[in-house]
């Protein structure tokens, strides 16, 4: 299941509803749970539940023992995206941002750049390796939208903080970061600086050794 | 003493003569020499010797004793350029060779890219922060001319053995690899692979662990 477009928008809604409930369950140390019991914890139709978690089911249900809450939280946080830790968003268009966006290699670790973000009208809709360049203000909703956790920030160091507070906002918990400015972001938000200009000086600094021992 | 164009070529040619000799009078244990047992040694007029040390010394020798030999072997390597690890040049110049070109940081480090190289006719001479793009059959010379022991290596990947080929043998000791190609060089050659992929990858597990910690 991953066609997003074939279920219905209502089922996106509801699913949250099935998973607060199921997790409040767990916590009381329930192991599994039938449709019926289910809809009845979140006031609905059991055909509706039914129907709404056969779009998200993967670890299918014993049927005689209703669904395994455990697997059904997973499959459901699966569903909504709350695991992705694949997909990622650009921001900053400028060389480096289109360099990292036409970079083959991220795919042979599954990764996903799904596209860029930039404030340049005149690049906007540009396609680079088939993801396209969108309007900065259409970020933080295609973020939620998607459900996107990594953001990689190769936009002016001036504008980092501003655009790290709104994409924490929209749910992003992991920040590339390729500017020199120091983003401060909550706790739960994985930062990696990669200040390629260090990375050189190390390369200068091993260099230097080497040709010390060479001459000594 | 630094400014190149003032200094006549016969001078640059003349030096490694005296660093040969001098190396050898270390070797055996000889601290100081005079000018004109210097001039003695490399066969040459003693003024003309003076003269072209008075180019190259930072070290001031001690009129009476002469030349100290460890501080003028250390003056002409470093006019010379042979501790050159603060220039590099950059091959291939697509969108990662010119972010990098632009990238300003490098200088906070006193680090400093010369150029770049590439086979693109249609960019030669252009300019990136006060930098150019020069044809990838003018490295060579370049690298050897200008003493160069960097290279960065933003081409395809399958022209980085080539290329690095070409690059040692012109002198380079250190080389920053950019391309997925796994690189040979002489194990006097440091090389340092940036694995942009497997650095998201990184980042993308260190995502995953603080999901997982978020929900458990």
């Amino acid at each position: 299941m991953s066609a997003e477009s074939v279920v219905p928008l209502a089922v996106f809604n509801r699913l949250p509803l099935y998973l607060r409930s199921l997790q409040a369950m767990r916590a009381e140390g329930i192991a599994t749970i039938s449709s019926v019991a289910l809809a009845e914890a979140v006031a609905l139709n059991p055909s509706v539940v039914k129907k709404d978690l056969s779009f998200v089911i993967v670890n299918v249900g014993k049927p005689k023992v209703g669904y395994v809450i455990n697997d059904l939280i997973e499959d459901i946080e699966e569903f909504l995206g709350y695991n992705n830790t694949k997909d990622a968003v650009l921001v900053g268009m400028g060389k480096l941002g289109q360099a990292l966006m036409g970079y083959h290699g991220f795919e042979k670790y599954g990764l996903n750049i799904i596209g860029g973000f930039d404030v340049d009208e005149a690049i906007f809709n540009k396609k680079i390796n088939g993801k396209k360049i969108m309007p900065l203000d259409k970020m933080a909703s295609a973020v939620k939208k998607l459900q996107i956790k990594i953001a990689i920030l190769t936009l002016p160091q001036e504008h980092a903080q501003e655009v790290t507070d709104l994409l924490v906002q929209a749910g992003i918990q992991a920040i590339w970061n390729f500017t020199p400015a120091h983003i401060k972001a909550p706790d739960n938000v994985v930062i990696k600086n990669e200040d390629l200009a260090a990375s050189m000086a190390l390369l200068s600094l091993q260099l230097r050794q080497v040709l010390q021992n060479e001459r000594n």
